[in-house]
């Protein structure tokens, strides 16, 4: 009798060769990264007139727009060899996270020899990591790992489940201790995934805490779209394109919920459930979330993080419901102490100066509060710094 | 002194229509999902002269592989209109999970207007789902959902910390009860990934469980790939190709080391620890592991899967390690008895006649199995079939 052991290994090597033979054309490596940190990409299109890539590691090009010049992502011209692969190196990159994609004859697309991808609002994008620095905290390090969990918690005043993603650090299932919490909350158009694809979230905590930088702790990542039971394709509503501003995410509802997911983490996790161990931050419109939960729970956060906030100067008066009593509010949340106030934007950002005139606000309250600013506009990129640089302040006692 | 309550919504609607303006092109629909269940496919491409769309929905065609004809996708041409931009509707589509993409003059590519992309290997397709019938248990309902676990273990076998995926059941964590646990394997190119997203193990577990067709377990996805501490581009090796056959797969390593995942999972879950309470089953290459880890530990397992197993027949003896003693381990597997082993595959699989010449080495021995055989070959759509049909069938008492 035969034995029925090998797997048939030359038999399944052709028919993936054929099937990429069949469906792939010609087989390129792109990105590929020098140990000079330069890159090269490659796109096998014999049958293209042009291919440019584009992405963020390009120097900007100012753009026309509705509200005037903007930066966009610059682009680069590939040329073509006699294969008719085409081909482009850049200079020595800076350490980075990067996206690009591709334009072939003017249609905008990814790099089919690249599978690996980021979802911002309704376009996917390829990435690559050029090492080193900064960037090194983004990367999968050879060190204790944290877990990812993907939940769904009930929300009585949403009426819904909704899906929520928390990070537990190394050690937390083993361990008897109880750990602080940071609420990190997403921009307009992101969701529960966002901080985790585009924010490398998992990524920079393993390696602060590896570092001994950051305290170990939870960080907990909520939907804030308050119509959304979790992010375009997770949740109820299935696949649909997703918009970059989703309808009543900025109307107080979320803010006035906000409790419910704190009680939700602090009765289902091992959490130290007071003030000098909660921390709550967020970029764009997670910046304007964090700024009213924490003054309208005036008492609950010793850390509050303002990434490229989204808080515009209005002139008038009427605010309502959870936006009632603005000033009142912010000069309770004052009055009854905090640890760090943390603002930071980008020079180019377009909410630049609205930070400005809150920043003077906040001086005239006498209000404090710790200000950096960087190079950049309203870009992942600078979140992913400001999410490193305020980690480490945080606990700390 | 001024608010500082709202966000400015006009001036970020007005952003984001100028970098889709800048970076998309025309913008389009697509795919369009009617009630009568036919699609329609679009694509702005001006400059293309020809678009065809390609995918599982359409009837495979034959195609020649050095080991003779075999099924793959069909492609249909979509037609421009005056504005540049190409369509193709199709007939009325049965309830599936499809997947597509688009070849632009010859350059196959996924399509710009849809964000939901999965990774099979190194390939990425656009998905859609044609809702109905078995396609339902794909989607997310509005049910109790479980939770998936993204975590790491240590393995002294393999001598690293390895990724590992786990769906807990919907009450999982407010409950004292302790569950059953299904081990699921994936096959040749896959990870601790595959069975969530090509597979939708989550939303099929959710809705068999809520529909009380399956009994509330764990299921436990390992990545069976020895070299790999994760997925690519989850793990430590960073961004890289992935290759369809990793090294060193099929050695008996992964195997041998089995009992160490076995042994975290009941010693972190709250699972019930015996033999009636464990499930093993695997797709392909997966089929090939579960099939010699059940008999490698032949107390260990109750219910047995294989899925388009990767068995093939070999003339020669030699065996060693996890392969030695086949028969007797297969023979006692049977004599220490089980309630299920159950063997699915599909009639175009390239490997039904290595499952048949299975079958007739089990029916020598009297080994008792049972015997699913389905249209179509060795794919996904087949898998989460057979995953949805073998779970209800699990820890019946």
């Amino acid at each position: 009798m035969r034995n029925y052991i090998f797997f048939a290994l030359l038999c399944v090597t052709a028919l993936t060769q054929a099937q990429e033979a069949l469906f792939n054309g010609q087989q390129v490596s792109s990105p590929e990264i020098y140990p000079d940190k330069s890159v090269t990409f490659r796109l096998s299109a014999p049958q293209a007139d042009s291919v440019f890539v584009t992405g963020d590691f390009l120097p900007s090009v100012k753009v026309d727009t509705p509200m005037g010049k903007m930066d966009g992502p610059g682009k680069a011209l590939l040329t073509k060899n006699e294969e008719g692969i085409w081909s482009f190196t850049t200079e020595a990159l800076p350490p980075e996270l990067y996206n690009y994609a591709f334009i072939i004859d003017g249609f905008k697309t990814t790099d089919p020899a690249n599978p690996f991808l980021v979802r911002d609002v309704a376009s996917v994008m390829n990435i690559f990591i050029v090492p080193g620095k900064q960037a090194d905290l983004y990367r999968v390090q050879d060190v204790p790992h944290g877990t990812v969990v993907s939940r769904w918690y009930e929300s009585d005043g949403l009426e819904m489940d909704r899906k929520i993603s928390i990070y537990t650090p190394p050690g937390y299932e083993t361990s008897e201790a109880k750990y602080p919490v940071l609420y990190l909350l997403h921009g307009a158009g992101g969701d529960e995934e966002a901080w985790l694809t585009l924010g490398r979230t998992a990524q920079i905590m393993d390696n602060l805490i590896a570092e001994g930088k950051a305290n170990p702790m939870l960080v907990v990542m909520p939907n804030g779209n308050v119509i959304q039971d979790a992010a375009p394709g997770a949740g109820s509503a299935g696949y649909y394109t997703p918009q970059f501003m989703v309808p009543q995410t900025m109307n107080g509802v979320y803010e006035a919920n906000f409790d419910e997911i704190i009680n939700f983490v602090e009765s289902n996790y091992r959490v130290k459930a007071d003030k000098a161990n909660r921390a709550i931050a967020g970029l764009s419109m997670g910046g304007y979330h964090s700024l009213h939960i924490s003054r309208y729970y005036p008492d609950t956060f010793d850390y509050v993080g303002l990434f490229s906030a989204a808080i515009m100067a209005r002139e008038d008066q009427s605010g309502e419901g959870v936006y009632a009593d603005f000033e009142e509010t912010l000069k309770k949340q004052m009055d009854n102490g905090y640890e760090l106030y943390w603002i930071g934007i980008g020079k180019s950002d377009f909410l630049y100066e609205a930070n400005t005139e809150y920043r003077a606000m906040l001086d005239k309250m006498g209000m404090p509060y710790e200000y950096v600013e960087t190079d950049g506009g309203h870009i992942w990129r600078n979140w992913r710094v400001y999410l490193s640089d305020f980690v480490p302040l945080l606990f700390q006692d």
